[in-house]
């Protein structure tokens, strides 16, 4: 089934304890359909200015993206993103924000209206009720930060209410509920509308919540772990396909597609940018699936 | 199998977000057999004052625990130990810690000697090897502390060449290897002695590392987290009973064994002191290990 994914395309500059890599290939719209394309249909939505380079829209146009939403604003600028990990990289430090050419709302296509699944990548509530509007999916989840739960949360709430699904980070879903305990957390977000919630844990894996489900996974245990930029994106990109390429959000599916996230992240954080999803393969992220199986399973 | 414990027993006084507890039972190896004696045979081994309590040394003797390695110093006071946690409860801040009955050495009976698996509580490493001159176990476990990692390196040291395992935090474990990264970490811990490697990282469950195997699982979902005092113990103690009932360390054991280890902790968060653990039983252990299974199953 297809899947639509509205967020941004950027260009990053990041510091990592393993390196500096400058004006590289960035954005949630990217990492998501990066590792979404390698299991079903994506179709993206979003603004880049004449600077985006071409080879990450080569990739997804091979891998068989629908790039018909995707508007390039010529004499703009595309976002800029600048950030630093220290010690454990657990949380970036924000040095430097260019929002050029997202100050304009992403145009969705008509050919998107129908795809049954849709992720709204990190961006202003109103922005994403706006897409809400258009979009009829009947499996839309919604991903959010800080940010909008300091200064939007009246229309965050809005968009809570509206969407299947959110995917967020232990700290926003801390922020959001008001509870240190995430299993808890997770609990009280179901309160707020959505029948799935995924709060994503970074290096120790991540949790889903459905009112029948309560599942988790550590992250996958590489141990090359150079640049956590776009791991969330990349986690939800491989949850979302899997979940598309399945069809339907039965409790053994929801379980495969959190197992097809957490491998899909591990991908992004092996390189700097975009490269691991770029370079990875459906058979590379199988046998990872499998190697994920073996980390965790025990016999009664 | 049996098993035996050195370790300390304490009095301890807690102050969490949930309420405060005044000179409550606690120390390692009170925590440990608690846990353990739910599976196997376990020898206990520490000092105490006049002042302990005789219930939980009660509780241990009905559970089959074999008690002739507690020396009572009648005319001293039991370690006590006074501590608080914050927020998340990650971590403990230590505000008063009296040694008391602790500056003598543990005294290790004859009938302990033979016992195949052992578990060295966090104690000084000289004290450890102390105890490892005389026990003669073929699956010989120890904790440690960061205290002793800044301050008896070397003996430290000495204690990885000789023991079989390695049962110890996520912060240690970095401060032991310089690694940020856990899996590297666990890759490097094997490489200073122990065959087995167990990194616990709280309310984000723990690692498993041999030569042959890595294996993960998230904290049991317990939605009431109260006191984690002794939760680490409590994990040891349920890892290493549950081993030593099993018999033999293989990789499918090993795995059974960290499950239970699991459990045996969560029963210990949801009360504070040693309540959870001390009305515990078998069977509440084997549900939560089913339900820890469906907790992180998928299937390939």
């Amino acid at each position: 089934m297809s899947l639509v994914v509205v967020g941004s395309f950027g260009i990053d500059t990041i510091e990592t304890p393993f390196g500096r890599a400058e004006d590289v290939v960035g954005g949630s719209a990217v990492y998501f359909s990066l590792a979404a394309s390698l299991f079903s249909h994506v179709k993206l939505a979003g603004n880049i200015g004449s600077d985006f380079p071409q080879a990450p829209l080569q990739t997804l146009k091979k891998r068989g993206a629908d790039l018909d939403g995707i508007q390039t604003f010529a004499d703009q600028a595309t976002f800029r993103w600048t950030g630093r990990y220290e010690g454990e990289m657990n949380e970036a430090e924000t040095l430097r924000t260019e929002l050029n050419v997202l100050v304009e709302p992403p145009q969705i296509p008509h050919t998107y209206i129908h795809s049954p699944f849709v992720f709204l990548a990190n961006m202003g509530p109103s922005t994403q009720l706006e897409a809400l509007k258009t979009l009829q999916g009947h499996s839309v989840f919604a991903d959010t930060m800080n940010l909008w739960i300091d200064t939007a949360l009246a229309d965050l709430q809005q968009v809570l209410e509206k969407v299947d699904g959110l995917i967020l980070n232990d700290a926003e879903a801390r922020a959001l509920t008001g509870e240190t305990h995430l299993i808890l957390a997770g609990e009280a977000l179901l309160k707020m509308g959505p029948d799935t919630v995924i709060i994503k844990k970074g290096e120790h894996g991540a949790f889903l919540f459905t009112e029948a489900l309560h599942f988790a996974l550590p992250a996958y245990p590489t141990s090359q772990v150079v640049d956590p930029t776009g791991a969330g994106d990349s986690f939800a990109g491989g949850f979302l396909g899997a979940l598309a390429e399945m069809g339907e959000s039965t409790p053994e599916n929801l379980r495969r597609a959190m197992a097809y996230g957490t491998v899909a992240a591990s991908m992004t954080v092996e390189h700097f940018s975009t490269k691991g999803l770029e370079e990875a393969t459906r058979s590379e992220l199988d046998q990872r699936f499998q190697k994920l199986r073996d980390f965790v399973q025990f016999s009664s």
